[in-house]
């Protein structure tokens, strides 16, 4: 009897866990400019208007920065395929961590905690902003700093070629220790760039 | 007399030395893939069929890798615009550098290096290799290292944007001095990857 309460609590709890999280979509590979048009307009914005990313969206660019578009391969490579970066995302209301496999956004935690990212005047009208982690138990630094190129690239890419979204990419100036603790990082996981992400009116 | 002779053979010097150099095209921008599809299709490819890659398509290619998309920006972003990464390009008969304000290859050296690049099975076939070569001076190891990353995709993306094109980028494996020796580099440029491009078919 004891078994089944904690048992049923248990379940209760992970039910309660997974409604917090969100599901996203299977990415719409449809639409937007072809490679050579986005090059050309690729190009850094600091400056947004607030506005919500529908799920759709978030769903498009989370794949497009590091999905899986081959059953065990990633839309940006890693040094021998260790894919030793992650995604975080936060948003106004809470931050997740971006499950590529799975395709969901699973809630690290609930509340505000854009002031962790520096540069407010970035972060407080960004639609979402994307925390890349590299773990060093994976690869090594240098490969997590080349990995985090490919992976911005693939944001700043995804922006320019859809009307409207603009994007920014940092190295620096969060308060790192503070938002370590946030995403509840181990100890030999580090946060190589943080990119914001909006609308451009 | 005897300046105008000297003058005369330094403006010679100069001709015989634009003469080697490749005029590059103004980069085609139409046509290519999306970047949504491009994403889809990313992928490394080691095996290529031996084949000369046209002028205007390594004009296009080294363009969208690392070319200007604005008066003083390029297609890849750097931290406080510092554009440490510059790219080398060889052939199977000799080594140039991509100077992609003037849009010229300038030649470095005449003559087959390839054996140089380490996994000859890959540089033998493959069309051309790219080296990103990162200044010290201008800026540090680490940003260097996201900088090839940024642009070791945009040569991902361009070649899954084209049809029968495909790329590998490597971290290591060439004969480092001695590549250095031949693309005549200095103490603080270093190598950060090295990206063969060639036809699939």
């Amino acid at each position: 009897m004891k078994a089944t309460i904690i048992l049923a609590g248990l379940i209760l709890m992970s039910c309660f866990a997974n409604a917090q999280d969100i599901k996203l979509n299977a990415p719409d590979k449809t639409g937007g400019k072809t490679v050579m048009e986005a090059l050309s307009l690729r190009r850094t914005e600091r400056t947004y208007v607030k506005k919500e990313m529908p799920v759709q969206m978030v769903s498009d660019l989370l794949w497009a920065a590091n999905g899986f578009n081959r059953p065990t391969k990633r839309t940006a490579p890693t040094a021998m395929n260790k894919q030793e970066t992650e995604l975080y995302v936060m948003f106004d209301n809470g931050v997740y961590f971006y499950d590529a496999k799975e395709n969901i956004l699973k809630l690290v935690a609930k509340g505000d905690f854009r002031n962790t990212l520096g540069q407010q005047n970035i972060s407080d009208n960004a639609s979402l902003s994307i925390i890349m982690v590299g773990d060093l138990d994976k690869s090594s630094e240098k490969w997590a700093a080349v990995t985090s190129g490919y992976i911005s690239q693939n944001i700043y890419l995804f922006a320019s070629a859809h009307d409207n979204i603009g994007t920014v990419a940092r190295g620096g100036g969060w308060k790192n220790e503070e938002l370590k603790q946030i995403l509840k990082l181990g100890d030999k996981q580090i946060i190589t760039l943080i990119q914001a992400v909006g609308y451009l009116k």
